[in-house]
Parts: structure tokens; C-alpha cells; sequence
């Protein structure tokens, strides 16, 4: 049955006011309130709507599209409009436990109206406060309360001048002094410097920093975060020994605040070392519930995963925004026509259509993902949280960072991409500021080089693949996981042996199709199996094997994500409480991505049948 | 023999001062003298340094990377940056006939500082300067010597906020009033505002305005260039019944000031007509030397084709600085290594190599024909000035039009796309302002736009190609031109027969072999024209059968396009005059771009060998 508002609240989705969109409104094929209800639910768009109505009424949250402020002005707002939405409380720390999809909504709607303004959010909540939370234990927790009041206000800092993807190089130190029982923080250059911090330029007062603990007998026992106050709560002037400021104009976000900060010789007490993975007892011997540091990193992974989890829904929301853009611009905007005197909106044309709609289809497939796999992060933190340390725990965790780490690749490019291209297909108009694509599009670049380099964060995807084919091949263990989003590989040989059939275009417009031939990525999974075992023989090491990215684990990591990100949307769309007049147009969303993203696979798909010694032929496999 | 400055004028390319480079240039396999030297030519290298040095030491040009200026002053600055261009005098009229590549490098010079100032001063000098001297007649040629002096400063006012690539469409209209002797120059309404006109938003007091000319018997002759002064010298305030100003900020590119003008029957003497096309006598006669309005349109292509030639080289500059910067980052950012303690250089990565050589390959390649086809236009122009209306004449007229229709798009995406790839190989280096990659994204952004979207332009050149087959086909004519970039597709029948065999991948390492492969784009061009053909047959009038460009006429003029920069850079270096010590990178140069660009339609290759009908076996073709 169509989900329909309770209580007849129509004020949740009031009608469009009259314009010229009205003539292709009128001509959809279902309704457009029935599929907002469809993809969010009525709960979350009454929690949009909250968020929304408060800030449209808060002349603090005043926009002028295109408006040209200066950094100071713009920094100054953005803290501003922070400190005002916890005034608001549109969710409290207890919301944030007992609902945590909000958590994501409420920084969707944030990053909607501001991406700098989430940033600022999220870093002093979410990203410094959990880090307090979970790597503190309790003498940690009075600083909780101080963040939701906003008493303090903080920034994480691990990245270096000099080290930013390769953390374990990180060289800011904490030498710890039994004496007085203080660490002793130390950044030994500006190398060395943490850099491109964020909310530490102009208005954090406390910092989580990462340093390499040194022990008074010499020992190194790795990274640990330490929290360290280094700004005046009254005047915000630096802390002794801290010299701290601004990185300067960014090429997006720039009511963020990114800074760099420079320790010497800063004294911090013992208590504060965030102590959950390792301790200093007063008399300076370390303590930790774990073997060595590299199980210490292994345990930090599932936490690591969350901030690729909420990039993905934030490139999905740049993406949305675009593509609504481009799509009214172009469905009201006019240029030539059959004859000299009609002109016709630029959406009729077939180049229009295909820039755009495949852009639009891409906007649902991603977004349904990237919701679940929210959701999965949260049954592996409530796992983690309640204790449990089982296998499938572990193998939850590894296989949520695998999707974690292509996925935001997958989304920030496909964003990225998206809006450059509703930006050229809006014509000049999409080049004044006031059209918000540039601005889009700035804010969303961050997204490609966040927690590593996207072509980085690939290589875990398709290591974590091999990983399990290695284990296959020489062990004869299945290929299973939780979510079982690798299942089927596990019967590549018999899918390697399948032909595709379509007898007809119609046949294509079922995304059933384009799931099956994508399974034949496989294919490269053995390619790039036999590749790394080739280099490895010609003596290459590990390291040097694992180079061979650009033709092999790159497109493996990503084609993967796509069969994961349109085999999720797929199902979704075929579920049998798919409300009926939902299902033509949903369907067709799912075939469009479906289409468009193996097209871009065609030439494998025409090598890989080529190799299998029957080229074009007949199916004579020989497996 | 290899170049070599003359007089030993070593300060021409000084050494590079010592530092963190060192090591990879010490590596190189040539000398980067000999390759400026070979690429630039020595004149231009000399005319280059005159002007970055005069840049370098005076204070006005002074910059701060990254700096955060306002619009106004911003806009401000340029200006008198741009009247201290003309002080410099690089340049006079006379240099400009005589030695016409020195204003692209002029325009690439100032680019290469600030695109705001070069467009500023482009917009005056060539787009405003030249519509005066090529439109207009010898009552005109007062104003030239003013816009030398900058006594007035001028824009090109044609695009209307709802009119931009539908010339036609323009509404702006001149009506005639014998009485006077004036024409009445009226925007009918805001949507026939002058928009985006460069220039107009601040500072232009002239404006070539373009408007339907309407008699007094009520005929209309279509577009016609006015020159009309909008802003008083003296105090910049607008003139009577005109509505002047500027239309705020941009995604790039905001030191020019973008303006729009509405004109409310506003009184224009009758010699402000530009009448070189088309011109009205005292007591309101036209006349014309062109029968009509279709064939006045056909003589102005030649001077369409300029702005596109001009946009190709300015892609071009950026891309050339966007790889600089981000091969010398590569080189000295370290990250990971072999093993824990070693950490080698980002640009050690096959990853790396394989996202930023490529295009520092395209760079030289795309470098190479920009060049050419502005010396092709500069022999189409000096014709057109010396009346040659031969039929030849005409051909290359079309012909470069064709180039350079599809040559702007080839440049201005690959700039855009290789700026974003420097960006995120840069990692979160490249999203800081200072480093300059995302002020080179935004001002090469317009490029893909100006001119008609890039997916609209490519129409033209597919059009083109398109002509000459079905002259082919139905009256036997041959495909020719007069720089003979098509005709290869003449024997078209015969190369769709050929097989490429390669046996190993040396032999790929000469740009030869991709070159002899994509001929076979010969196959798209079938594949259009029976498309076309098919889609009247099936009862499409001609403009919706061209508007089937997605899989048929958009790659083909794209292949047409890569397969002519490459056809010339491979010639270029595989001539004798190359030195031999700079063969073998240049040829690799030649071999990474064709193979690069020729993997993206491998897909294609595939394809059109099954439709032979001799899929993957030996060649039995049937032709």
C-alpha cells in the first residue's frame, strides 16, 4: 500500500508554489510526495522539516547566494551559527545513541545549507568528542559535557605538514617525564607540524593530538592521542609553548577554520592521555589490553570506517543539490528548436539527458547504500560496544571497511564528476556564483582526498578482496562474509563460465541484467590475483606488487563498489512493500544506473570473453 | 644540429636554483635548455622574459598567493593592471600583423599570471578592438587609437541573459529612424538583457552592442553590431536609457567584471552602425554586399573560429602550470616506501605516474596543434584581408572552423580534468588556495562553456565530417581539404579492411602504431552517417536526427579531434630538424599521448572488429 502522512500533516510536504516547472511536474508518472515518503520515511522528514523551519526563521542563518565575504566574516559566522545549533538541540547526546540515522540526517541538512557549518560541527562533536569518548575512559568524561555546551571547543589533530595518508610516519612526540607525571609534547620541526586541522585555526580551545609515546627508558610505544588545551578559554590567545594559527584561503570551506599548530616542549598532565588502547601508569610503565601496537591500529579500524561512512552521505547530498539544480534549470531554460521561431527546453535534448539523468539515477543508488551501510557501522558499534570480540565481529569490521573504503571513493567521484557536469550542462549560468555548483562543487572536492587519497583508499578494498581469494585458492576456505556483500564470489569459476543473453533492449530495462553480466567482475578479481602472484615470482616484494594498482586493483576496487552500490538499490526497489505506482520509476532509476555504470566496463567485458579462447563464437568455455 | 642561444645569452634560461628537485632533474635524459629552446623557439623565449620580467619587478603586479581579496578591489586591480599592460606597450598594432603568434603568447603570458587580466585586456584590445576594425569602416578608425590609449575601454556585448548559444534569437532590437538619422536601440524586456558581457560590469565606456535591425517599413535584417557608449568617460556613471551593471560573482575568474546592460530606447547616431556586412543610408535604405542574411552569417564563421583557436591556447597555458605544479610536488612529497623507515617520493607511484604523465604528455601534444591552428588562421585571415574569395579560401575557412570547433572542447576538458587530477594527487595540499590549483580550475573552467556548451560545438565539427561523407556518397566526390586533416577519410573503405597487428609492446612505444589505429575512427563516421540516414528514413525531420549525437556524433568528432593533435605532434617530432638528443622523449611524449587517449575507445575497437563479422579470428573481411 502507498505510505500515506498520518494525521493528515500536510504542512510536512506542502505542494510547489506555481511556476514554470509546473508543465513537467504535471506530466510525472507518480507522485512525488509518495516517493519522498518512500525514500525517507515520515519520521525523518518531519526531523528535516524541524531543522529546516528553524534555521529558514533564524536571520543568523541569513543566505545571499553569491554573497562575497571575507574570510574573517565568513570564519566568524560559521562559529556563530555552530554555537546556535546546539542552542537548538535538535539532538541531544542520549537522540544520538538511541537514533543515530538523525545523527547523519541532521548533518546532511547542516552540509545542505553549509558545508563549512557541518565541518564545524561534526569536528567539535563528533570527531573530537568521540575521540574523547571512546579512546578516554571515565576521567575523560567530564570533557563531554563541556562540548555539548560548547564550554570548550576542540579539533582533532593527527595530520602532519609532511604526513598525511601515512600516519604510523607521524613524529610529533609525548615523552613522559615520571617526575612531575607530565608528557612533554613536542613537534621536533615544522615538518612536523599538525596541519590542515580543522576548527583549530581561529576558535578551538582544545585539541586531541596524536604523538609517538616515548617511555623514560627510551621505549616508543607508537601514536596515542593526548588532549591538550592550547587555546585561553577567555581570550583565546595560544598556550604556553603553543604556537598555533590559520592555514589560510582554501579552495572550498572557507568558513572553516583549518590551522596548523607547533609544540615546544608543552607541558600536559598524565591523566590527560586518552587511555582506552594504552596507559602510563605515575611511575612510567606502560599498560595496554593490547599485544603490540600493530593489533593496538587493527582495533582502531572499525572507528576509522565511520568517517568514510558519513563522506559518502555527504558527496550523495552534494549530488542531490547538484543534480536538482541542473535538472530545473534545464527543464525551464530554452535554446533552438525544429524551426527558427520554436525553441525548446534544453532538457528534450538527448545530450542533456544523458549528462544529467544518469547523474539523477546515480543521486537514489548512492544514497540508498550509503543509509545502509550507516546502519551496518552502527549494529558493528553496538557489537564493539557491548563487548563482543567473536569472529564475525571481526569479519563485520573487516568487510564495513572494505565497502567503507571504496565507497567514499566511489560517491565523492561520482559527485565530483556530477557536478562539473551540471555546471557545464547549466551553461554560463552555472558559472555565476549565485547558481551554487561552483560552490558545490568546491565544498565536495575535499571528499576526494579526505582520510587518504581516493585511488589510496581503493587498495584496501581490493587487498581485503584478495585477501579472501588467496584464502580460497590455497586454503580451499569459502569466500563469506556478514553481510554477505562477497558471497558470490565464491562461485566465480561457474560465473566465469556464464554467457549473457539479451534479446532485446526491453530486456535491458530490468537491472536484474546489468547485476548479472557486472558478477563477471570476477574476472578481474583472478586477474589481479594472477598479477600480484606474477610480480611476486619476478621477485618484486609485497610492497613493490602491490603497485601494480592502475590496470588492476583500482578497477577491481571500484567495479566491486558498483555491483555492491546497484545490487543494494536493486533489491531495494524490487521489495515487494515497493509501493505499485513507485515501482515503474524506481525500477527505471535502478536500470539507468545500472546501464551507465557497466557501460563503463564494455571493453572488459569484450577482453575477458576474448581470453576465454571463444571470441564471439559460440560458448565453448573450456573451464 | 641541436639549438643553441645565440651571443651566449645564458640569462635567458638560467639555471634552476638549487633544491629539493635536484635529484630527478640530475636523472634527466636530455637538456630542458634544448627542449625550450626547440619547443619555443628562441624569439619567443626572448619576448616571454621581457614580459615576465617586467611583471616580476613592478610593484603593481605583486601577489600573494592564495590572498583573499574583495570583488572591489580585486576588479580594481586588474583594471590598472591592465592600463599598465598598454603603458609596457609589449606589443603595438603594427607587431600585432606582423608577428601574430606573439599575441597568443602575449595572451598566454598574462594568463599564465592572472586569466582575470588577460581576459580584460583580450576583451578590450582583440574582441572589442577587433569587432571595431573587422565590422566596422574607415568612420570607425577613430576609435582604434583610443583603445590603445585606453581613453575608452570597451566590451562585446552579444549574449543575452535568456540568449547565448541561439545567436539568432537575440532580441535586442536597433530600429531606424530616418528623421534623426538614428537608430533606436531597445531591450524589450529583462530576459533580453545583455549578460555576462566581460568587462560591462565595471569599467567598459563603449560597447559593441549587437541588435535585430528593423527599417522603417517594418523589415527586419537581422543582427547587426552597434558601438555605443554606455558610461560617461569621466565619472564611469551609466549614459541616458542605459541600465549598466555588474552581475556579481563568479565561480573564477573574478578580477573582470562580468556586467549586464538593459537599454531603454536609447538615441544612436547612425554611424555607429558597424557597416561592413551590412549598412543603412541617411533616408533608411539597406544595403548589403551579401544577398542574405544566411551568407552575411557564413562570412563571419572565419572570425568565430579566432575566439575558439584563442581558447585552445589558454586551456592549454593552464594545463601546462597545473602539471608543473603537481610533477614537483610529486617529487618531493614523500609517503610510505618499502619498508617502515624509508619513504620514497610520491611520483615513484605507477599510480601517481599513471594519473599526472599523461597529461604532461597532452600538454606538449595539445601545445603543438594550438600552435599550428593559429598559424593556419593567421593564412585564412591574411587571405580574407587580401580578398581572396576563392573556393579554397572558403574550404579552409570551413575547415579550420571544423578544428577548431572540436579542438576547443579536446583542450578545454583535458585542462579541466587534468587541473582536478593535479588537485587530488596533490592530496589535501592541492585544496589549499596558495598552491593555485583551484584558481586554475576556476578561470579553465569558462573555457568549457564560452563559444556554445563543448557538447554543442562538437556538433559542428561532426556536421563537417559528416558533409564530406555523404558529398562521397552521393556524387562520388572526394573527401579533400586544403590542410588535408581529412583526407585519410577518403579511402575509408580500405582502412576499415586493414588489421593492426602488433607483436610486441615496444613496437607500441611509437606513436605510429596508435596513430595507424585511429583511422579506424573512419568506422564512427559510417557508423553516423547510416544512423543519420536511418533516423530520416524513419520519418525525423534534420534537427532531431542530428540530435542524436550521444554514442555517434559527439565521439566522432571527439576521435577526429585527438587523432589530428596526435597526427601533428607525431610528425612534429619525427621530423629532421628534430635534435637528436631530444628524439627519444619527444617520441615517448608522442607514444604516451596516443596511447593514452586511444585506450578510451578500445571498447569501440572491439566493437567494430565483431561487427565485421570476423570476431577475434583471422582477417576474412568481406569488403
Amino acid at each position: 500500500m502507498a505510505p500515506t502522512l498520518k494525521g493528515g500533516d500536510a504542512a510536512l510536504l506542502p505542494e510547489f508554489p506555481r511556476g514554470p516547472l509546473d508543465s513537467y511536474r504535471a506530466r510525472a508518472s507518480f507522485s512525488w510526495k509518495e516517493l519522498a515518503l518512500f525514500t525517507e520515511g515520515e519520521d525523518m522528514l518531519r526531523f528535516k522539516k524541524t531543522i529546516f523551519s528553524a534555521l529558514e526563521n533564524d536571520p543568523l542563518f541569513a543566505r545571499s547566494p553569491g554573497a562575497h565575504l571575507s574570510l574573517e566574516k565568513y570564519r566568524e559566522l560559521s562559529f556563530l551559527r555552530c554555537k546556535r545549533i546546539f542552542e537548538y538541540d535538535f539532538l541531544s547526546a542520549g537522540d544520538m545513541f538511541e537514533s543515530p540515522l538523525k545523527v547523519s540526517t541532521l548533518i546532511q541538512c547542516l552540509g545542505m545549507y553549509d558545508w563549512s557549518l557541518a565541518a564545524k560541527y561534526v569536528l567539535h562533536t563528533l570527531i573530537f568528542g568521540s575521540a574523547v569518548f571512546s579512546s578516554g575512559s571515565e576521567r575523560h568524561f567530564t570533557y563531554i559535557q563541556k562540548i555539548f555546551s560548547m564550554e570548550i571547543f576542540g579539533c582533532f589533530a593527527l595530520t602532519e605538514l609532511s604526513h598525511g595518508s601515512n600516519t604510523k610516519a607521524i613524529r610529533t612526540t609525548a615523552h613522559y617525564n615520571p617526575a612531575t607525571e607530565e608528557f612533554i609534547i613536542h613537534s621536533p620541526d615544522f615538518e612536523a607540524a599538525k596541519f590542515w586541522v580543522g576548527n583549530m585555526g581561529k576558535t578551538a580551545t582544545h585539541a586531541v593530538v596524536f604523538a609517538q609515546l616515548h617511555m623514560p627508558g627510551g621505549q616508543c610505544h607508537g601514536l596515542h592521542p593526548f588532549i591538550i588545551q592550547i587555546r585561553d578559554l577567555k581570550t583565546l590567545l595560544p598556550m604556553p609553548g603553543v604556537m598555533v594559527g590559520d592555514i589560510g584561503k582554501k579552495l572550498g570551506q572557507n568558513g572553516l577554520d583549518n590551522g596548523f599548530a607547533v609544540f615546544h616542549k608543552v607541558r600536559v598532565p598524565r591523566h590527560n592521555l586518552l587511555n582506552r588502547m594504552g596507559d602510563v601508569t605515575p611511575e612510567g610503565t606502560y599498560v595496554s589490553p593490547f599485544k603490540d601496537a600493530r593489533q593496538r591500529f587493527g582495533a582502531s579500524l572499525g572507528s576509522l570506517s565511520w568517517g568514510r561512512v558519513v563522506i559518502m552521505a555527504m558527496a550523495v547530498t552534494n549530488l542531490k543539490l547538484a543534480v536538482s539544480i541542473a535538472a530545473r534549470f534545464s527543464a525551464t531554460r530554452r535554446q533552438f528548436g525544429p524551426t527558427e521561431d520554436e525553441e525548446i527546453p534544453v532538457l528534450e535534448y538527448q545530450t542533456q539527458q544523458w549528462r544529467l539523468l544518469p547523474y539523477l539515477a546515480a543521486a537514489y543508488a548512492l544514497d540508498h547504500f550509503s543509509t545502509s551501510l550507516f546502519l551496518d557501522m552502527v549494529e558493528l558499534q553496538r557489537g564493539l560496544a557491548a563487548g563482543d570480540r567473536s569472529a564475525r565481529q571481526a569479519e563485520l569490521g573487516r568487510e564495513i571497511h572494505a565497502l567503507a573504503s571504496a565507497g567514499k571513493p566511489l560517491a565523492s567521484w561520482t559527485a565530483q564528476q556530477g557536478i562539473q557536469e551540471c555546471r557545464e550542462a547549466c551553461g554560463g549560468h552555472g558559472y555565476l556564483a549565485m547558481n551554487r555548483l561552483g560552490v558545490l562543487r568546491d565544498d565536495n572536492d575535499p571528499n576526494c582526498t579526505y582520510e587518504g587519497d581516493n585511488n589510496v583508499l581503493l587498495q584496501q578494498t581490493s587487498n581485503y578482496l584478495l585477501g579472501l581469494l588467496a584464502l580460497r585458492v590455497q586454503d580451499g576456505a569459502r569466500i563469506r562474509s556478514p553481510l554477505k556483500s562477497v558471497d558470490f564470489l565464491d562461485s566465480y569459476p561457474s560465473i566465469l563460465d556464464q554467457r549473457f543473453e539479451v534479446s532485446s533492449v526491453a530486456d535491458c530495462l530490468d537491472s536484474a541484467v546489468a547485476l548479472a553480466a557486472y558478477k563477471w567482475l570476477c574476472y578481474l578479481l583472478r586477474e589481479t590475483h594472477e598479477k600480484l602472484n606474477q610480480e611476486k615470482r619476478s621477485g618484486s616484494g609485497d610492497f613493490e606488487a602491490r603497485n601494480c594498482q592502475v590496470f588492476h586493483g583500482r578497477p577491481l576496487a571500484l567495479a566491486f563498489m558498483e555491483l555492491m552500490v546497484l545490487q543494494s538499490f536493486h533489491e531495494h526497489v524490487h521489495r515487494p512493500c515497493v509501493p505499485p505506482s513507485l515501482r515503474a520509476v524506481l525500477g527505471r532509476l535502478s536500470a539507468l544506473y545500472a546501464l551507465w555504470s557497466l557501460n563503463r566496463h564494455t571493453a572488459l567485458l569484450y577482453r575477458a570473453e576474448r581470453r576465454r579462447g571463444c571470441p564471439g563464437g559460440r560458448d565453448r568455455s573450456s573451464r
